[in-house]
C-alpha cells in the first residue's frame, strides 16, 4: 500500500478497539512491513522528526500512534507499560495488520519490549531508541531530569535541548534543526497531552524500575531481531542501558552515536534512517 | 587511483623505510581516501576476509600491510604497539601518502589508536574492530585464550571458530564461510608469521595492559572520527572494551553485532562494509 501522504500531510485518522478511539497517521508506502512508531514521554503525533518518519516511509508505510488516553486518542492512559503494549496490540489488530515492525523511542521502547514479549507473532522486527530494560541502571541520570521533563505545560525548545541533546555546540545546533523540522506540520495538529497522561506515564516508569524475577531475564524471551540505538551520553536513560539491552536480547545489534543523548535519532536522522532501513529491509536480519 | 587488482590478484609489493622492507598489497580504487588495514595477532596479508577488503575496495584503494618483522616484511617485530605505529607511519610516508583512513583489527586496533595519537595529521578516520583501550577490562576473557591462540604453528579452523566466533550454529557456519573465503587466494601467498613475531606481539599486549597516566585519558586526544565495532561476546577482548573506547574517544560511533565475537567483521562482512563505507565516504562524519 502507498498512501501518497507524508509527515506534514497525512490526515489524523481514528481506529476503534475495546472502546478506545486511537488517533493515528499512516503515510509513505512500499513493499516493506508497516512500521509502528511508539512515542516518548508526553509526546504525541506531532513530536516525531519528519526526517526520520518520512525517511523510513520511503520504502514502507509508517504508522504514528497516540496510545490510549494520549492527546487526540480517547480512553485513559494506563499506568503500566504492559497495558500500553496490550493497547497498541489491539490497535494493530483493529487495523487488520497481522505483523508490524515497531520503533519505540524512550518510554515507547518499554511499550515496544512488552509488545514483543506479549504478542511475539505480531512483531517482526524491533527498534528500541533511548530506553532501558526493566530495572535498568540509573547511575548517570541527571538529578533534575524529571523536574525539567515535567515543569512546563508545553515542553520548550530549552527543555528538549537539555534533555535530548548534548551541551556541545554541534549537538545543540542539531537540536534546533530538529525543533524546526518538528514544527513544519501546521494543519490538523494534535492537541497537547494532558497532565493525567503525564502522571500515568510517570507511574509506569516507576513500576518499570522494579525488578520482576531475575534481572534482565525477560529480555531473553524477545524473539524479534532488534536494533538498539542511543546517543553516547543519555542523561534521561543512561546509555549503558542500551548496551545491556543488546547484551540480553538474543538477536540484537547496538548502535551508539557520538556527541548525542536521548534524542540521537533526531540528531542523526539520515544515518539512523539508513541503518534502520537496512535492518528492516534485509530479508535475513543483519545481512 | 584505480589498481584493477582485487584481494586474490593484487601482487605483494615492497616499500622500504628505515631499513625495513614492508610487504603490502594495494587494490581497488576510486575517489575515497586510501584505507590502511592493520592486522590481528599472528596475522599476515592473507588473513583478511576478501568480502571485507574487496567490499571496501569498491570506492577506495585498500592497502594491506605486514608491519615490520611480520611474515614477508623484513625487520624485527617490535614489542610495543607504539613502535608498531611508528613503523606503520613510516610505511605510509614511504608510499608518499599524506593521509589515510585506518582499519585496525584486534591488536591492529592498538596500533591504529597509537597511530592516531602519534601522527594525528596522517589519520583521517579510524575504524577499531575487536580491541580495547590501554589498560582495558579483562573480565570476560576466556582463560584459555592465549593458549588456544598460540598452541598451533599454523592456527587452525578450529582455533578460529573458537576464538573469533560464537558457539552458536549460525556463528560457526559464518566462521566456516569466512575460512573458505580467506583461502581463495592461491598465488603469491604470504609466508607464515614466526614464533618471534608471536612472542613480540604477546609482549606488546602485556605492556598495553598497563595503565599509563589516568586510565583511558589518552583516548580523549584521538581527534579522528572513529567507528568502533565488535561482536556481542568477544572472548579474546571482552566487548565492554568497545563500549569504553566509544565512550572516551571524543567523536566515535559504536556498533556491536549480535551472535558474534572477536571476528564480527568477518561474520557480517556485507553489513560491516556498508556501515564502514558510509562512515568513510561521508563528507562530514556520521551524516
Amino acid at each position: 500500500m502507498t498512501t501518497g501522504f507524508s509527515h506534514v500531510s497525512a490526515p489524523t485518522r481514528y481506529a476503534e478497539a475495546n472502546g478506545v478511539r486511537y488517533a493515528h497517521r499512516r503515510f509513505g508506502g512500499g513493499t516493506g512491513t508497516p512500521l509502528l512508531f511508539l512515542q516518548h514521554f508526553r509526546g504525541g503525533l506531532d513530536h516525531w522528526d519528519p526526517a526520520v518518519t518520512d525517511g523510513l516511509a520511503a520504502h514502507r508505510e509508517v504508522i504514528l500512534l497516540n496510545n490510549a488516553g494520549v492527546a487526540s486518542s480517547t480512553g485513559e492512559t494506563p499506568d503500566m507499560f504492559d497495558t500500553m503494549a496490550d493497547n497498541a496490540a489491539q490497535f494493530v489488530d483493529a487495523l487488520g495488520l497481522a505483523r508490524v515492525d515497531v520503533l519505540g523511542l524512550s518510554i515507547g521502547g518499554a511499550v515496544a519490549q512488552e509488545l514483543a514479549l506479549r504478542r511475539p507473532e505480531l512483531v517482526r522486527r524491533l527498534i528500541i531508541a533511548g530506553f532501558k530494560p526493566r530495572a535498568g541502571e540509573v547511575e548517570g541520570t541527571a538529578p533534575d531530569m524529571i523536574e525539567v521533563a515535567t515543569r512546563n505545560e508545553v515542553p520548550t525548545l530549552g527543555d528538549f535541548l537539555y534533555l535530548f541533546f548534548e551541551p556541545s555546540e554541534t549537538s545543540q545546533a542539531a537540536g534546533r534543526a530538529f525543533w524546526e523540522r518538528r514544527h513544519r506540520r501546521t494543519v490538523d495538529v494534535d492537541p497537547l497531552t494532558t497532565k493525567e497522561t503525564m502522571v500515568a506515564q510517570l507511574t509506569a516508569m516507576e513500576e518499570w524500575a522494579q525488578q520482576r524475577g531475575e534481572r534482565y531475564s525477560e529480555l531473553a524471551r524477545i524473539t524479534a531481531p532488534t536494533l538498539v540505538v542511543n546517543g553516547r551520553r543519555d542523561i534521561m536513560i543512561p546509555t549503558i542501558n542500551s548496551y545491556i539491552l543488546a547484551q540480553h536480547i538474543p538477536n540484537a545489534q547496538l548502535v551508539l552515536y557520538p556527541d548525542s543523548g536521548h534524542g540521537s535519532i533526531f540528531q542523526y536522522p539520515d544515518l539512523f534512517v539508513s541503518q534502520a532501513a537496512r535492518f528492516l529491509d534485509a530479508e535475513h536480519p543483519f545481512t
